[in-house]
């Protein structure tokens, strides 16, 4: 696979998981299709907003219609489903599989910007917790962050992996998996 | 009533009455006066901002000194009129007139800016949605957007149905008092 | 003291102490060092990249690492030194030396980018506010600015007193020092 196809994908993967898990916060709330749309959207594209305002790169988002519609049928689809699939640690899972690849994602995007390395790990960790923190803070349930579990530092362990082996040479599309495996790992086993 | 005309006085009945709510939250906070303006101008001026941000645009109130003076200005009304001049509902009725002209609003000046139709319509919402959200927040109560009420969709329809004129051959001021009116009796009648 | 220089250590002085307010807040929490780490960044740098955010101006610890490895360190000093250092109101007074220094500076360099003085104040002010608020609203704890304290009106007196002393003639470092001594003074009044 071609390294920007990977990283591509990355942030697909990211935007519709954390999509997926603000959708299923606003069903939980029993809110309206429309509320829940506007979570997956906020939860989905949150991060990478605020990432791409620091690096002074323009918001993705904004000029692509299509990553919206994702997110408004990612929430279409939670509500018109019978909310048994969605039950159990889901929500967890899928904002842990979010905030590794988002976490690799940001770091990789603010490096192809000229960040130096220090602030690309922070900008991996920063915007991959902020989708899952303004859901939280929407919804009025205690942030994410806070929670006495293994979040952050997960987020931390996969950018700062992704960095690591960019460093010692290896290959992006090599640092990019092995990094979002490890938070996602580590952050797993704190949902476990 | 020229369009240009009419498009910036929707942008400043939605400041000024975002404000009038972030005053009168702060008042029956029993904050201070420099806090209660503090709240008009966030309130106010925060929903545009961030889609200033997101669109790419100058952030409108910052170059525009009268914008800020106008906020604190509303706070000084609010806070040496009798209290009693702004019981009941004005605070909910002033956040409806101000959701809906600024959803409406953020719609057509992402528009302006050459955003696609799908993102200009949540650019809306969003901005529509974030004044009063960032109030709700800083005040410690329950964010407006979860609570039971019609809130968000009231806002998507504000710049859905604008959208939807325009695309049908409207003009620009029929179709902005069109969807402003009906994003407003949507949102009212969920006051009521 | 050079004006640059005096301007600049306003700005080191704000970031070192929100850094050190953001890490105490973790530290009491009981969270881990990652998520103290941060804490300590997003307070020390969350008030100044709003500032440059909402100004135009680059966001000014995204290309100079040197700015979070300095609230790593401070993460990582409160960490390891034993909790009894760090009692009782230091985090009270850490977060009144921030928000004046910083009202000040984020007033200053809004001038620098010829912002009007309105706007500059308010500038000052929302800056100087949002690197605590953040932290409080992570945290869960009601918003500093809520809370029955001068938080505030000490940000505003900091600014206005640096704008009136500069419109009066006097130099910058006069305006920026007595301006930032008595927001300071306000702001330890009321926690003391």
């Amino acid at each position: 696979m071609e390294t920007q196809t990977l990283i591509r994908l990355l942030d697909l993967i990211g935007i519709g998981v954390f999509a997926l898990s603000g959708a299923l916060m606003a069903v939980r709330l029993r809110q309206t299709l429309v509320t829940a749309a506007f979570f997956a959207l906020v939860t989905g594209v949150g991060g990478g907003s605020v990432r791409d305002l620091l690096i002074g790169a323009p918001v993705f988002w904004v000029q692509d219609g299509a990553i919206a519609a994702v997110c408004i049928a990612i929430a279409l689809t939670v509500w018109v489903t019978p909310e048994r699939w969605w039950q159990g640690q889901l929500l967890e899972w899928a904002d842990a599989v979010g905030l590794a690849a988002y976490a690799v994602f940001g770091t990789a995007k603010a490096l192809a910007w000229g960040v130096p390395p220090v602030p690309a790990l922070l900008m991996g960790v920063i915007t991959g917790c902020v989708g899952g923190t303004i859901r939280d803070i929407l919804a009025g349930v205690p942030s994410i962050i806070v929670r006495p579990e293994v979040y952050v530092t997960a987020a931390a362990l996969a950018s700062g992996l992704f960095l690591l082996l960019i460093w010692l040479g290896a290959g992006t599309p090599v640092a990019a998996v092995v990094g979002a495996l490890a938070g996602f790992a580590l952050r797993g086993a704190a949902i476990h």
